[in-house]
């Protein structure tokens, strides 16, 4: 089959490689419909995580089951099936308390921008659409796989109530899927921080109601001019740089909520600084395996589009593409079609 | 009258200093009843806080109201009264949700361990009883104007529900008033951690089921032990160091909440470590106002007696005495009466 494998920073390509196997009798393996290039992937490509031996890439999927383990109960083949980018047995301690990204036997996935891709832990991970839905919705659907469902964590962490004002830093898509999640937990006032045209504009239509261009300090004062003084309820952080989560912190009123869904790099938060702010804080890979039977919902029914993220479709071969697309913020998502 | 005043690290005097005047119309002065040391107050009398010029010390009191500005009209004179170490004026955007220690008007008290106070914010700061209580229920109002109101924020944030598991980490006066906290808010298993068997006992007593004197790795193992593997639910971090900070998050589960009340001292938190926890985390100076009611209502029903941590009562004037003892670990909490 074909597979991508980054090489050094800048380096991806796709090679020939060998089919996954059924390993476990918890396993799956699918046919990839369709997978994407996530922001987080921008960071070895860029050199800013280490790389070491060339390895596959991708964790965004969706599929058609080609064959399961013999535990794995609840997908067969030939069913159209959508997972989480963290596998999970949903039957541990963690999983029942809903948190499946946090499974005592979770795999990560990072092979999954390929034609085939091994599932492990198959059967606490992968849920079944009923039919296979239409080509139009399968860009959606990728999207609940990993970036919707991560800015629901982030509007959820960030304890996104009806009636609440909500400010989105990061205007990727995992922000613009959080500018959905604040619309459909209902936040009155949803305050997008972006300073490009296009994302703005996506932000708008997805429930936005005011833009902040500014950063920093000024961008702070705009948030406190917005919100009687005192900041936001829930601030959404979906980037993971120092500055961003600086920007989230000072952006939230005492007794607001910071959810951060980008992985910290080179982060650390004062202590001192975060009690006076009386700020809460929580963040994490999201348990969108808990998401997922809801998200699908909403997907199916046609009442969310995140697949409006993916501005940009190419065919698995052009993998380098959507990588150098996105890291010159060409584009906001690169969805590829094996 | 007779005040209390550091000069330096270790030396604590009770001087003649002028009787407190209103300053402003939303003042009022209060005659003390009893007053106390906190566990914040040894940080500049051990030298781990700058001292400057010397200055009057405390911020925890109960009294009789002997004056008041013109625009207080919640208390009058000769009414008992408790407040919070932090004054606000109740009806300011962060008051009116609740968040009163971070009032827009806010002044922390600090002259407390004297004859005579002045409270700044008496008008939103002041809770009166119905009648003068008896001197046995002194101590346990006292406790309620920090102690026990920042141990009953600790473990409002640290999410504690009926059924938790909740770990306590510190057995000072604000742990101990923690343990009272997650029993009445329905905590099922409350771990106490201290090497000391007197607040051991005091911990049992108030609603401790276990007790884990370990620390460190030590420690969180013994409390992983405790849990299912997976950790607790609530953690109520009460000291404010690095380690205790360290031990709380590794102590509660994905999903749990750390609620942190100890002022940090040089304590920076990994994002990346916070990040995968999962754990949620928010601290700083409790809203005690927002809880004055409801916890003066359970003292004086009878229900909560946190006045039990003050195991040593001093005359002013002995207040040396007092941060003497709690230093070297002798006393849990010094009460003071002028």
């Amino acid at each position: 089959m074909r597979a991508t494998v980054i090489h050094a920073p800048g380096d991806i390509r796709v090679e020939d490689a060998p089919e996954p196997k059924i390993l476990k009798s918890t396993d799956a393996i699918i046919r990839t419909v369709a997978t994407c290039v996530c922001g987080s992937d921008l960071w070895p490509y860029r050199g800013l995580e280490p790389i070491g031996d060339p390895h596959p890439m991708g964790h965004e999927y969706v599929g058609i089951v080609e064959e399961v383990g013999s535990e794995v109960g609840n997908v067969k083949p030939g069913q159209f099936v959508v997972g989480s980018f963290a596998t999970s047995d949903n039957t541990c301690a963690n999983c029942k308390k809903g948190w499946q990204s946090s499974c005592l036997n979770r795999e990560f996935m990072g092979t999954c921008q390929a034609e085939y891709v091994r599932i492990p832990n198959a059967h606490g991970t992968l849920v079944a659409t009923d039919e296979h839905p239409s080509g139009e919705l399968v860009p959606s659907l990728l999207a609940v796989s990993d970036v919707m469902g991560t800015g629901w964590y982030a509007a959820l962490a960030a304890e996104v109530k009806p009636g609440s004002t909500a400010v989105v830093v990061g205007d990727g898509a995992v922000g613009l899927c959080g500018v959905i999640a604040a619309k459909e937990l209902g936040a009155e006032r949803i305050i997008a921080m972006s300073r490009h045209e296009s994302r703005q504009k996506l932000a708008l239509e997805f429930g936005a109601t005011d833009i902040v261009s500014e950063r920093g300090e000024e961008g702070i004062a705009r948030i406190k001019d917005l919100t009687g003084g005192i900041g936001a309820d829930s601030v959404l952080e979906c980037v993971g740089t120092s500055q961003s989560m600086s920007q989230a912190l000072h952006s939230a009123r005492p007794g607001g909520n910071v959810g951060f869904v980008g992985v910290p790099h080179e982060v650390a938060v004062d202590g001192q600084e975060l009690f006076f702010s009386q700020v809460g804080l929580r963040g994490g890979p999201a348990p969108v395996r808990r998401y997922l039977p809801d998200l699908i919902d909403r997907v199916l029914s046609g009442h969310i589009n995140p697949g409006k993220v993916f501005d940009l479709t190419l065919p698995l071969e052009q993998v380098a593409e959507g990588y150098k697309a996105m890291d010159e913020r060409r584009a906001i998502k690169a969805l590829l079609t094996p």
